[in-house]
């Protein structure tokens, strides 16, 4: 039986999502806890892998077992498993098509940076705070430039292993809650600390650093030296993974938290 | 010279505001940072103490001090010396007939309950988790049931030192984002427990374990034993405390987080 979870994590006490010998990851975590629930090793495929720090509200992963349970038994019995810090959303049988990675033809993040003058208390681990003033409107402005097909090179970590650096960005939108600004991005795949290095441009640019063309400039580049420094983690959620519809895979909100869709 | 300050902090590693000897508290951490600020002993007073577990993202507090230091050190230099779950978040100058618990004319609270079926990954300790279905229309309308002066004999813990039990609530709302339910509520002054009472309360309601009207029942009891329990602390946060205008304190955005006032 092949089943499929959603997961909400605070990454901020895992070195990333992806099992290392030496350091806590989050997989393992879901890993250990699956494989207690189905009294055999588990192995979990996920959606994206997220980095040291970054969380996730609507990551997704598929594994296989011999084990027969009821699906409450996947989210309930493992949620008990788990850290308090990691929880199953919703579990739902899958057939053999299904892969959480290959399947999936978009994925979206949203990027919370605090632009308060000073920091905050609350939540601190999940918001980057910024105390400059930000001009979210000139920022938004920017990210529109990145919609569309483009060659990413100049915002993919230097040690990013994928093939090519063509990726579609479906849209980038920038808006402000009060003190808080939000980049909401989609795109059918991202490379490695694409979307924290279009944030720490577009921070950039918000500051009035660059002008608004800064990005057309980056993107003919091709070179990651020319961009901004990588934004900080802390911000950074996966939120949602898109699947063909005929998986029926459930839709909760993204969040974070009480934040609208 | 008197000081006023705004104060945010995540109080899930804290036994309460209030200074106590075995146990850390957020009063103890404050004025630790103040007194190294100031070079002297320096001792806070606050608008509302805040129970083990509940969080504030609109506490004031004042402080009485013979040290002269800008504004600016009241705030970030000593945000550097506190630890990272609390925060000041504004500094300003009063006269001497500020006193951030008897100026005070109102106090606001937010309660947010997570209502989906299974429990949260982020901000766990932020959030009060109940995974039965909980309808908000009827919540809103008992709710309504509180506003106005009243005797909450029903509504205070045993263990409340006020001399009266009598309040005068200003509004009571009850509102749903998504798998989020968000009590809000403004009175001139609170009881022990009164709100987290009040929140177990309208739960009951809210499940349909008890009808509206159980509210005035309750009020004309006067008995604290008929009420609901207590709600948990951790989805409380203290978000505003109201003051003459003529002192002119800063009026930065409630939240919690994102939250639109």
């Amino acid at each position: 039986m092949r089943v499929a979870l959603g997961v909400e994590y605070d990454g901020s006490q895992y070195f990333g999502w992806q099992r290392q010998k030496e350091v806590v990851s989050v997989q393992e975590k879901i890993e250990a806890a699956l494989s207690s629930i189905a009294n055999e090793s588990i192995e979990i495929i996920c959606a994206g892998r997220t980095d040291s720090g970054v969380h996730g509200t609507g990551q997704v992963v598929h594994f296989d077992t011999q084990s027969t349970r009821q699906m409450s038994a996947w989210a309930l019995g493992v949620n008990a498993k788990l850290p308090d810090d990691i929880a199953i959303r919703w579990a739902k049988e899958v057939d053999d098509t299904f892969h959480a990675r290959f399947s999936a033809t978009a994925r979206r993040y949203r990027y919370l940076i605090d632009n308060s003058e000073f920091r905050p208390g609350i939540l601190r681990h999940g918001l980057s705070h910024y105390h400059y003033a930000l001009d979210h409107q000139l920022m938004h402005q920017a990210a529109q430039l990145f919609v569309g097909e483009h060659d990413f090179t100049s915002f993919r970590a230097l040690q990013c292993q994928a093939h090519s650096p063509v990726r579609t960005i479906e849209f980038v939108n920038v808006t402000r809650q009060g003190a808080f600004i939000i980049v909401d991005i989609k795109a059918n795949a991202f490379l490695h600390h694409m979307v924290r290095n279009i944030v720490g441009t577009l921070i950039e640019i918000g500051q009035s650093n660059q002008k608004v063309e800064w990005v057309n400039e980056l993107l003919a580049l091709k070179d990651r030296k020319f961009a901004a420094p990588t934004s900080k983690p802390n911000g950074l959620y996966l939120v949602d993974v898109t699947y063909p519809e005929h998986y029926e895979l459930p839709k909760p909100p993204m969040g974070p938290l009480f934040m609208l869709d």
